[in-house]
């Protein structure tokens, strides 16, 4: 085969897979061809089960539709939101990987200013793969990049950072704006290239967007849950938000890092805002009371791992945020749910030694 | 005079004043000229007061060497550093502006990447025009520039920010490192523009740099005081940052905003890392303890004028930092000291009838 180009083996090739919702046929897939043609997808289809969702060839993917997830959870599988792009964060649950990248089949590959294209996952597992410093600024924003480094008066003792759990991207084109903001400036697009990434202060709380995100499983995943949403619920749009406000707590209460900017990705398309509006009216009214209560939640010190701390978050919506409205206290039990669905399928080796000394301790 | 060009008039021309300290002839300011010339400097003259310093012709101007404040403040002068660019402060004390802008004189002006001239003041007087956003994050940044705005998930209510307080900028080419890492990177530069302004978010310090910073006199200014730094002093090289530290506790209380990115100025030349070492040995040991100090400092409600929180901030210095050094005893008074001649200097109006009216409830 003289002649054949050789692919070099890309970052984490092994330890990560690439989660995507849809309900449509993956075509956008082409153009992500030479940055994810090596790595393993998980398509979770969204709606019509019965309906054929065409992959490009040559990718490596498993798919899974409403009838999967109902044969695999059984009653649990109504954690798990239907006809709401929500339903990906099933994709974090049965994957067995290190690291998950998720995006949006509306996605494209972006080009920097000097009008290369930009490889946005090899971007994300550099910013998982280095320190995020939560405790204090940095003005010249990640001191890990090249080129850069702490700044005088940045305490060396916080130098060596924590680990990093979230890498947030970002979006050129259509900007992730909320209805009335897509109603009132329906033609702003963002073409500003911010090259930066920063980690979000420890207490601050931001908008996750779920669009362009990546994520260390094994530090944060089973906190990744984007919630009830789309069909029989009242609120749709709020999946990522709800679970950002969620992860950013237990990373700020476990010492682990939330980052966030570059990569960027090519948003290609605005959803309606009309419909949009539909779905995100009844968030937009109680996240005025949602943030006040993530921003003041702690957890105990002796919560030490993600499914203790979501468990005691899921306590502490029920009864603060039940007397919003009745849906929280469906939402708060459908965080057990997605726990022990999550421990179902990922419990092994050490962490089932763990469980079953817990129980043993119970029995004495 | 046909063909003469007409400068139009800058922003906030008559309520900013330009400080800079120094202790050389200030040629520098020639490539400023278009930038600074419609503005009035305050010059605080470092070091041996019978050196004459030259401004270039055209420069509106007031200078005040050692002599100088020593006679306006009498003994209270003690609080105003020697051979140090602490000095400053002076400036922001006999200002009588609402704004200050203050630079070093071996900053020149940069370029942004399409090659053109950056006016950093006006950039600077930007950010002090609108708002802040301390209490939650965006991720698109500063949401009030044009082209961006608050992402979905951003709660209405707090969408129209806060006074912005404090304007900080940063450099190009030679950054603002410490002395180790000055040390072990001697040819790093900043060559990375980063097109962005974003509020640093409440509860989280950061290291400000008095290099290239803008502030709002009557929010803050009796806070901006660069400490006793230089001549006869254990430390120098933390003036800027022991201010940075003591705004941002008392912003964060008052709910006053403090931004940083934009704009950059062009850093020339590097200080000397082994002068800088011997300047900032006890700094970098003491910031062990001042910072975990500072992130737990909290104010009084009843606090609510910048100069009752500095004087608080005082109280709390000499009680639990006197215990690291009996420098901070030293610094706690000159805090005290500062205050006074801040007041004596700039109390007029509707200040003096508070502390007339204070003082008369007293006498009841």
């Amino acid at each position: 085969m003289a002649g054949a180009s050789v692919s070099p083996t890309p970052l984490l090739k092994d330890e990560l897979d690439i989660v995507i919702p849809t309900i449509r046929n993956l075509d956008f897939l082409e153009m992500w061809r030479p940055f994810f043609q090596q790595y393993h997808l998980i398509i979770v289809q969204d709606g019509d089960p019965s309906k054929v969702i065409k992959v490009p060839e040559g990718f490596d993917y498993e798919l899974y539709n409403r009838n999967d997830i109902n044969r695999i959870l059984g009653p649990k599988a109504s954690c798990i939101s239907f006809k709401d792009s929500a339903c990906r964060c099933f994709g974090y649950m049965v994957s067995k990987k290190k690291y998950i990248y998720t995006i949006d089949d509306d996605c494209f590959v972006a080009k920097n200013p000097s009008g290369e294209e930009i490889n946005a996952l090899e971007q994300h597992i550099k910013n998982l793969l280095s320190p995020s410093t939560p405790f204090f600024y940095n003005t010249l924003y990640d001191p890990y990049r090249e080129g850069a480094d702490f700044v005088r008066g940045y305490p060396f003792s916080l130098r060596e950072g924590v680990p990093t759990a979230v890498s947030h991207g970002l979006w050129l084109n259509i900007p992730d704006y909320d209805a009335p903001t897509q109603l009132v400036k329906p033609r702003e697009r963002n073409t500003r290239y911010v090259d930066a990434v920063l980690t979000i202060p420890k207490g601050t709380l931001f908008p996750m967007c779920g669009m362009n995100l990546a994520f260390n499983r094994e530090l944060i995943g089973p906190a990744m849950y984007f919630g009830l949403m789309g069909d029989g619920q009242p609120i749709g749009r709020y999946d990522d938000m709800w679970a950002g406000w969620c992860i950013k707590v237990i990373c700020d209460h476990l010492g682990l890092g939330v980052k966030t900017g570059l990569p960027y990705i090519w948003h290609s398309k605005a959803s309606n805002p009309f419909v949009n509006l539909k779905k995100e009216y009844k968030g937009i009214y109680w996240q005025e009371e949602l943030i006040p209560f993530f921003q003041s939640a702690t957890l105990p010190k002796d919560c030490t791992t993600v499914q203790e701390c979501y468990i005691e978050l899921s306590k502490q919506v029920k009864a603060k945020l039940g007397k919003v409205d009745d849906y929280f206290l469906k939402l708060a039990d459908a965080m057990v749910t997605w726990i022990e669905a999550w421990d179902e399928l990922n419990l092994s080796g050490g962490d089932s030694a763990k469980l079953a000394n817990g129980v043993g301790k119970l029995a004495i």
